[in-house]
This record gives structure tokens, C-alpha cells and sequence, in this order.
């Protein structure tokens, strides 16, 4: 049996009269220092966004607000997971091509990554992406 | 002249077609590698938090969504700071009593730190911190 693309991740959650606290710390849920986070935000209806894959990059994704779906592929498989606030956290490593759509008009995704940002490290055509895969 | 408490920090912002990114990158505007991520949300009307110092933990403060009042204290100064979505995200460094307050019922507020959590980095008792301070 194949092993899954995704890896999903329960983010703990310390909820009290004050309200909520969630966290992601290394070596618990995040396995890696994060070098550079990102959060995509105020993210126009219809748009959908990535169309890429990375060759090293490892990265979390968390539902910060409202939802969002996340795909992924790594040539011959493909996956696809519903992302809400309150929901799993995604683990993403290197060699899958992914797309987000349907983002909520308030959704707040964050992405923290183990690298600082390179363009050498992003395949941004799936054709090459896929000659890649079969090459790596 | 003293040097401020807060560090103010400009979080470059991706806008385009699609929405918003916004970009938070250690050599860039993270002064440090992040080991844990925690968010306060769902803050309940007239809570503050925070009431405590650490003794070596800096920590990164960012507003995604609605706004919060930070105060910090080194014992002798205090400064105040409106935060909110899209405006500036703040560095703290250790030695500084910080409290939370006015937190917007919609706020998101994303805490990076260099450090894992360690109960021993905490002054929880606002005396006992103004004594460190004074044998710091």
C-alpha cells in the first residue's frame, strides 16, 4: 500500500475563560525550524493558487480562519484535503505539485517552511515536473 | 536617548490579482529561527493575557486579523502598541513584562519564537521580575 502524499497533523489547542491558544512547536507537531513562515490572505473569489512543486522545501500549512482545499500530486497519485480553522495541519515535503482553490472569502492559510525563499528550488511547470519525478 | 522596548517591523505584502500574501523571513524581518509558532484567537470581550517576562525567549508578535493592545515593561519604562491586520509586527526580546489587552473578538494574533517552551524561561510574578531586573 502506498503511503500517503499528505501527512495530517492535529494542532494542540489550550482553550480557557481567556479563549484560545493553538501551537505548532518543533519537535512536537512542526518536524523542522522554520526559516520562513507565510500566510495568504484576503484571497479573491474563484482564485486559485501554488501550481508548483519544490525540490527541497518542506513545509506546514494551517487553517488560520475559513477554508480552503489543498491538492496535491506527485506525478501518478493525487490527493485532496478540506482545510478549516480548528482542522489538521498539512505536512508537505519535497516533489508534489500542489494547488489551493476554493478559498473562503476570510481565509487566513499560513505556511511555515524550513527554508528561506529560493526560486531554484521551485518547479513551476507541471511537465517538467512530471519528467522530474521519473528522472529522480 | 533609551532605545525603544518594541521593534517595530514592516511585513513586506505580496498583492496582486489573486490576493494577498505577506512574508515573514529569518535574515529579513525574523531576527531568528523559529522553533515554536502559537496563536491566540477566539479571545473572549474584556480578557488581557500575558502577565509574565522571559529571561532569554524573543518572540515575534504579528496581527493577522481584527486588533490588540501590547504593553511591555522593562520595570522602569512601559510602551503601549495598537496592533492590527496589516500593520506592523513586533519584536520582543527577553526581560520585558507584556500584556495583552483589547484583543477584537475576530482577532488572530501569530506569536513566533526562537525557543521550544520551557516553564523555566517564565517570570510569572511582576516582583519577582522588577528584582531580576535590578540584580540583572
Amino acid at each position: 500500500m502506498s503511503s500517503p502524499l499528505l501527512e495530517l497533523v492535529d494542532i494542540p489547542q489550550r482553550g480557557d475563560a481567556r479563549g484560545h491558544l493553538s501551537i505548532a512547536e518543533y519537535g512536537k507537531v512542526l518536524p523542522f525550524v522554520v526559516r520562513r513562515a507565510y500566510w495568504i490572505h484576503g484571497t479573491n473569489h474563484g482564485v486559485s493558487r501554488g501550481f508548483h512543486a519544490h525540490r527541497n522545501l518542506r513545509q506546514m500549512f494551517i487553517c488560520l480562519r475559513g477554508g480552503v482545499t489543498l491538492a496535491v500530486s506527485d506525478g501518478e497519485r493525487s490527493e485532496t484535503f478540506p482545510m478549516s480553522a480548528f482542522g489538521k495541519a498539512v505536512v508537505i515535503g519535497p516533489g508534489l505539485w500542489r494547488v489551493m482553490s476554493d478559498f473562503s472569502a476570510d481565509c487566513i492559510l499560513m505556511v511555515l517552511a524550513d527554508r528561506e525563499y529560493d526560486e531554484a528550488d521551485y518547479i513551476r511547470n507541471f511537465d517538467e515536473f512530471v519528467i522530474a519525478k521519473c528522472h529522480g
